[in-house]
């Protein structure tokens, strides 16, 4: 095996490690993450291979005992290495990661966005930041609301007289649910709650509530908390529940940045509302960077196992068996993984790009400012969060089913817990539901984009991501404006003309919706009502349009990218948008941009483009960078030698033992007689 | 909840029990199924919604425990009503399913399929059929051998002198390995090994091999045997991996009911080697059945819950939210689901009964026949293996995708381990490898379709299920002979409209493998790399035929059905058609037979079917007839109390217990100072 895999790195066609720096940003980058994946793997502490045979209090436990090492690395080293190893350790160790994040992400990132420059300043000289005397959690869901956070049941209504907030679940479907660190680690939440002020409901607001004394740690009067015990994965994370029974807090724990509640009960709403999106952008921003992290780890360990494993001989007599990524449907079954994986990794860094730029723009116009310059910003925003929405849900979807194909490639072994990809399913899906269910992201994604082509219809100018919008609005935009031309695999899988296909069938899907939407509205349908009328083709037209962005967004990358580097990074693009082409040729047939011979033609460039990319798939996998205890898989190595690895790694985890219950159960079995009671003779019978 | 659901039932547009029937064949099979699912749920040991609470070895334990009982049973009561219980207990508890049916299904079912008359009756005399006396196990792949069971690497040498065969691993990769029952439980072992007789190798013949002493149960000279430990799903059975060192058998152990090894040596082989093929069929066959099951499971519990939770309120003050079920989108996510399952049920139905006939057949034939009834025999069994292969390949990539497709649209709740279906997930997972990789199934599928339409160019006659090829094979076939005529949603989803749309897009789909692989050889390829030149074609065509095969079964036994079932059953016979035809319309468009304007009517239609079958969505679930022991899952509750009994089942699984490293890890954290070492001054500082 190993050197069947040694074969694979003779000739890369590029060079690895400037693809490295290429993916991570530059140099310096790539080494700093170096330095940590090696902290990571020294400390003891960091173990993970042995998670697989952890029980649930056990797997808690080891989680908890690594929260002190890093809370103390994030107050003392910069940001910048912080943010890096938790994005590490989001592969690594993805339960714990979130068993982190609950309290940096959530619980401070709340107090970050939403509380007043002095409620922030108390809060961190309280130890909120570094958790020293404050661990904290988010108090969003409950058992009856999940996506619908406009509809939460808690209620938080201000007694004047005492000058306090009384924090109350009404109801059973109330209660708090899912609060990752409710059941074990967290003294403070974060309770999301229907503000009531004078017997008027202003909506959901965000109140401080303590839930443990934090030097006994016992709950405080009128919290109940629950755990919620095993889950699908990251079960190093203590999910629980919380019943609130009449929780009296100071008026002042009140998040106040954006709304505020006076003395005298007066409530005074900010101008811009839409500000409070920004939080919600960050978190599907990173979710496309995790997306690209994940299925990095998963394409290595897949790819470099089909570079070592062999399966039936091509009949030579005493030839080797071949090589799995040799079959040509294995290379289909994988490459096209890895050139959405690549789509994932640049569309990540441009969007986090944008995003930052964003809220710079933002924090600099300051709340209270009006004009063209904030109404650009704001339009920005609403575009940033609506692009976010569909990346966010198409990209985990995407990483989702890469994880679970890379499983299923491994054979047999992709069944086993050693050898990583089960786990980092159960652990992943969860990204498909939790920061807004990817189905209701995708309508969200559809609806502004609905919206967006009635607006350009109106005169308004299109963002520059829309600017396909442009021709099909001009006409009646049923079918594609500028069909393809070519006839050859090369001439129809060029990226010019794959931006442009994807662009007309974008472009067709979303005046399809805005059709349905608005023979929903001729039908006397509320906007509301026609928005769900065209829920199908909304969600489609999300689909196309996310698809299109990941390809112009893998493309502009292209373009910037080191000389070396472009031939194998366009071929994968072209393999993104021609392998997405011809899973929905139907689009394109219908859009009129591809003939059915140009689809064939299409296909041809994939098979055409597997082969090629084939060639590089060991050397693109080591240029992701990722150490072996990072793939923790013995499928994955680097040097290749698998089999004696996970042979060393299944009998060192699963020492041989007496069977424990041979006695009671196994003895019994086999030594049965089983004599069958047929009872006396009747004599009934014998007349 | 329970009012939401109530509602559901007030009229269903069929008789919900009579359904019941049709499903399950006949009232007879469906009381006695309820007479089962009642015994198993009365019966402590069968206990299952605390699973997720369980250890390894408490789950291990727990399997164990419930071994004997069902051996009883097998041995005491009916075979049908066993088969039954099996088939019930598969969706219950699929990894005890396992553990169970490695000793009946796997191993014993070898000794009836391989070994002659008086071997069998040697080892049903030891006890191997009851289990008193041996415990089975089936040792087939290895750690480097799975999908090719000829490139196995253990051997079996046959010593004259001794009449012993001598069992040997000669690698690490000859490991025999995922060996169910191994680790734990087996006495015997029925092992896959190269046969070697002077000098010269046979193949891959089954030998018994006894691993453990029964009265002791140490392990036999030469055998040594570890535990895989943790799996991503099916704890229950105890999977391990086995060497053998020169492990000596009598020759009677090997299985000679197809080649015999006489005394001196010498080798006999049978005529009929096709004939062992029926064992692996049967496998594949009730493939079909269990995705069925599962899958039946899964879209009640998230078709009860869609019915019960509601989010987001139309605006009207004071009105409820909106159920799930109510949203259009939801609709679409969810009944082509229903439909699918519905498909899968009547076709496992029909490919059982077919199997049953062909078996009949063969064993009137007996092993030694010859002449046209024997081709006839053969020919049919070289069909229903190939469309079995499509056909367990497809179907439980299907279930597997309905279960995560139900899963995620619980939204969070899905992501608990007591909803039930991230463990269906997990446990289901393996059947897309073992029993023959899905890929691989594919493609053997596909390569049948491409010698079968070769063969009927040179004038073969075609069988019934490829009768659709003739008219493609009579012209050149790339386009559609007949496009769809009509032009409203009614007219393009008529179920023989469908029907032959299908039958078009399959017919298309192996023309175009056969070019390949006819391109293929015209570039001088061998046939074997002619096949793989064409495996992505010939993996289309078997996936095209295998829905072909799906909707023409689901018609025929739409046809069938009672009069009172007929329209909804129709209805859902469409929409399986009509939503796969969408998902793939490049297909149709590509063959000519479905122009664009009517791939938008046939869109129209399945808004229009998901529309009809939400009105009775409740009600198909109810005729599916599990009872809530069987659903397993709060959320999917007959009488929709799920919030309450969620709420109870998880609080009675996870008590509150004081935390058990507060004062170990979280305390001081909480109390940590982390005070800064700063070191002395340097005084070449200060120069």
């Amino acid at each position: 095996p190993k050197a069947s895999i040694a074969e694979e790195r003779k000739a890369p066609s590029f060079p690895i490690r400037e693809l490295t720096y290429w993916i991570d940003g530059d140099e310096r980058t790539t080494k700093l993450k170096e330095r940590i994946m090696l902290e990571l793997e020294r400390d003891p502490l960091w173990r993970v291979s042995d998670h697989p045979n952890l029980t649930l209090a056990e797997t808690r436990e080891r989680a908890m005992s690594k929260v002190r090492r890093l809370a103390d690395l994030a107050t003392s080293r910069p940001l910048e290495e912080t943010m890096l190893r938790m994005s590490i350790i989001s592969v690594v160790d993805p339960g714990f990661w979130t068993r982190f994040g609950v309290h940096f992400g959530l619980f401070f990132g709340a107090l970050q966005g939403q509380a007043t420059p002095s409620q922030l300043a108390y809060w961190m000289d309280k130890g909120a930041m570094s958790m020293q005397g404050i661990t904290g959690c988010f108090g969003m869901t409950e058992l009856g609301h999940g996506s619908n956070v406009a509809g939460l049941e808690t209620t938080a209504t201000f007694d004047e007289a005492a000058d306090e907030f009384v924090v109350h679940s009404p109801t059973l479907t109330a209660t708090k649910w899912w609060i990752g660190g409710a059941a074990h680690t967290a003294t403070h939440c974060s309770v999301y709650a229907q503000l009531i002020v004078k017997g008027k409901c202003y909506g959901t607001k965000t109140f401080v509530v303590q839930l443990r004394d934090t030097s006994t740690f016992q709950l405080m009067p009128g919290v109940n908390i629950g755990d919620l015990g095993k889950k699908m994965g990251r079960d190093q994370i203590d999910n629980g529940w919380i019943r609130f029974t009449h929780v009296r807090i100071p008026r002042s724990h009140m998040l106040m940045k954006h709304t505020k509640v006076t003395r005298s009960g007066e409530v005074i709403e900010p101008a811009l509302a839409q500000l409070a999106y920004g939080a919600l952008i960050q978190g599907r921003v990173s979710m496309v960077s995790d997306s690209a992290n994940v299925a990095k780890r998963a394409l290595t360990i897949a790819t470099r196992y089909a570079s070592v494993r062999r399966q039936f001989s091509d009949g030579t007599p005493g030839a080797l068996e071949t090589k799995l990524i040799d079959y040509p449907i294995h290379q289909h079954r994988l490459l096209p993984l890895m050139a959405q994986t690549f789509a994932m990794i640049f569309t990540a860094r441009e969007v986090n790009a944008n995003y930052q730029r964003l809220m710079g723009v933002l924090s600099e116009l300051g709340s209270d400012a009006k004009g063209a310059a904030v109404d650009e910003a704001i339009k920005d925003l609403k575009e940033t969060h609506a692009t976010s929405a569909g990346l966010k849900a198409f990209c985990t979807w995407m990483c989702l089913n890469i994880i679970d194909q890379c499983r299923q490639s491994l054979g047999g072994h992709g069944y086993s817990a050693y050898t990583g990809l089960a786990q980092a399913y159960s652990d992943f899906a969860v990204h498909c539901t939790w920061e807004g269910d990817n189905t209701i992201l995708t309508l969200q994604c559809g609806r502004y984009l609905v919206a967006t082509a009635l607006e350009a219809r109106k005169g308004q100018p299109l963002p520059a991501n829309l600017a396909y919008l442009k021709a099909a609005l001009s006409k009646d935009g049923s079918v594609s404006t500028s069909p393809c031309k070519g006839s050859t695999p090369e001439q129809v899988s060029s990226l010019d003309t794959l931006k442009a296909a994807w662009s007309s069938v974008a472009a067709n899907a979303i005046i399809n919706a805005v059709r349905d939407f608005e023979a929903g509205r001729a039908k006397g349908l509320s906007k509301d009502n026609a928005y769900e009328h065209s829920s199908a083709s909304r969600l489609h037209a999300a689909r196309m349009h996310t698809y299109t962005y990941l390809l112009h967004r893998f493309a502009a990358q292209v373009e910037q990218s080191p000389e070396a580097l472009r031939p194998v990074l366009t071929l994968l693009a072209q393999l993104f948008g021609a392998h997405s082409a011809v899973q929905h040729s139907g689009e394109f047939l219908q859009s009129g941009f591809y003939s059915g011979a140009q689809i064939e033609a299409l296909k041809t460039f994939v098979n055409h483009a597997c082969i090629e990319v084939r060639k590089d798939a060991v050397p693109l996998t080591d240029a992701f960078g990722y150490t072996d205890y990072v793939i923790n898989s013995p499928l994955g190595r680097y040097d290749g030698d698998v089999y004696e690895k996970y042979f060393e790694l299944v009998t060192s985890l699963n020492p041989t033992k007496p069977i424990p219950y041979f006695d009671s159960l196994i003895k019994p079995l086999l030594e049965r007689t089983n004599e069958v009671e047929t009872g006396p003779e009747l004599e009934i019978d014998q007349e």
